[in-house]
């Protein structure tokens, strides 16, 4: 495959293939080591590659970790990430196969890089989806900022089920903002995508951050689904799913988080929003751009 | 494979096998980015990388890459590295298959993972050494820091023809110090090694690098040879190889590069040293240590 997927596919020698995305976590702009246990901030920087291999429709198999510590405390430092970084990586029976530690005068940076195992039904890659697919996400959106970008589940064991029991054409996680990322997907796929904004699953955690902001209760809802669209880090899933399959999908909710149907794919290029009058209008896509 | 080689050795559902590998380098520590071509830089994170497959007889694949780059300027420093980066991926027929970009307030980070190939050899690993296994090397050592550490060339072709062509029982690259990556090779093996000290190969850089610390003519072959047995960042590979292959090897010469049969492995644990008078007397490991 080529880039703008959420990780690279491998074909080997003998035919096999393997997904493979790598993510570099910095402190100050993904975590601050300060203010956070180490643990949490190994747990996240496995969790964000963990969670691309999950958007391929990928099994994790394998992590190399490399890090750089600050000479001061990196030792403590390195064995507080890997306590974090360890038990996730046990959850999803991967191996953490190698790594690179060196110590400098910087700040903490870590590299993870995961490597999957493709399974039977090939990769879920971005370009996908086609007009007339749903647009399925898992999980809700917003505030992760609060916490829950450290501390949130990849969605392996779910992508795994659905591309295994429902026709998926197309996915990504939501790594930068949930317009921004299904602008992206859309694009990749060479066609538009319109939300009607009355269904996004809004998480309590975006009225929470947009209540700190000083929203009054007036302004809540629609605060709220502003971080929704455009918040960073929830990883959650967007899925484009054939238009029977996505219906039997969300009528089943199989999983044990919340499968939600927000819209089409959709001939016309761009970003799109259905109001509260039905019109269908531009939207902007928002999100983290690093 | 456990931790402890060059690269992990990953197994697919499918049987299929292939080498990971991961490095991480530092401005200040690895380079100094006011002082060198950003090509040179890209190049040699590319570099270490592949030298690790190549000390596993590993074919590399593909690559990721993943960058925190300083806000100022981070663009064309990133445009830069890949200058040098992909006329190295190419002439291995490597993809850089993905990779992760960020800026920061911090200096340049660039992790480098590659993927290889295992041939049909498996892999070279460092656990293979037998006592009575002579101790090959690749090239000359010593004072890359003079600009051998940004230009080498990694042992790729060298190592899948040896591999092919004689039986290579453990390797190991030196990227710390010929002494200590030997030592390492060894202590994996379960045994020990002793180097006749006139054979090293000693770089003219090492000489070089001896002069203008302020060596006099008298000091010049004892301080090169230091350097030849310390310095880390070679990149050339140490081989065990099999008695008969090894005198067949270096009367073969079959590289463009001098292979060199600097000593043995045995039983007796530890480095030793074969001095003028022919005594076997203790050596010190010593390198680059993080």
């Amino acid at each position: 495959l080529g880039p703008g997927d959420d990780a690279a596919v491998l074909r080997l020698a003998d035919g096999a293939e393997c997904a493979v995305t790598v993510d570099l976590l910095t402190d100050g702009v993904d975590f601050r080591i300060g203010e956070v246990a180490p643990g949490r901030v190994g747990r996240k920087a496995l969790a964000v590659s963990i969670s691309d291999i999950a958007a391929m429709a990928a099994r994790p198999l394998a992590a190399v970790i490399a890090l750089a510590l600050p000479r001061r405390g990196g030792k403590q430092l390195a064995i507080g990430l890997y306590e974090g970084l360890i038990p996730l990586a046990e959850k999803y029976d991967m191996s953490i196969a190698g790594g690179d530690i060196n110590s400098w005068d910087g700040p903490l940076v870590i590299s993870t890089t995961v490597i999957g195992q493709i399974t039977a039904r090939g990769p879920l890659c971005r370009h996908g989806a086609r007009p007339g697919d749903r647009i399925v996400v898992t999980g809700q959106f917003g505030g992760s900022i609060l916490g829950r970008h450290l501390d949130f589940d990849p969605r392996v064991d779910e992508a795994l089920w659905l591309t295994e029991n429902y026709d998926l054409r197309a996915g990504i996680d939501v790594s930068d903002g949930l317009s921004l990322d299904l602008s992206r997907l859309a694009a990749e796929s060479g066609c538009g995508a319109v939300i009607d904004l009355a269904l996004v699953p809004v998480a309590d955690a975006a009225r929470e951050l947009s209540r700190q902001q000083g929203a009054t209760e007036a302004e809540l809802d629609s605060a709220a689904l502003e971080h929704a669209l455009s918040d960073g880090e929830d990883f959650e899933l967007i899925l484009a799913v054939a238009p029977e399959d996505a219906a039997q999908m969300i009528a089943d909710q199989p999983l044990s988080i919340t499968l939600t149907d927000i819209g089409q794919f959709i001939d016309q290029r761009g970003l799109w929003q259905i109001d509260a009058d039905g019109r269908r209008c531009p939207l902007e896509a928002k999100g983290y751009l690093h």
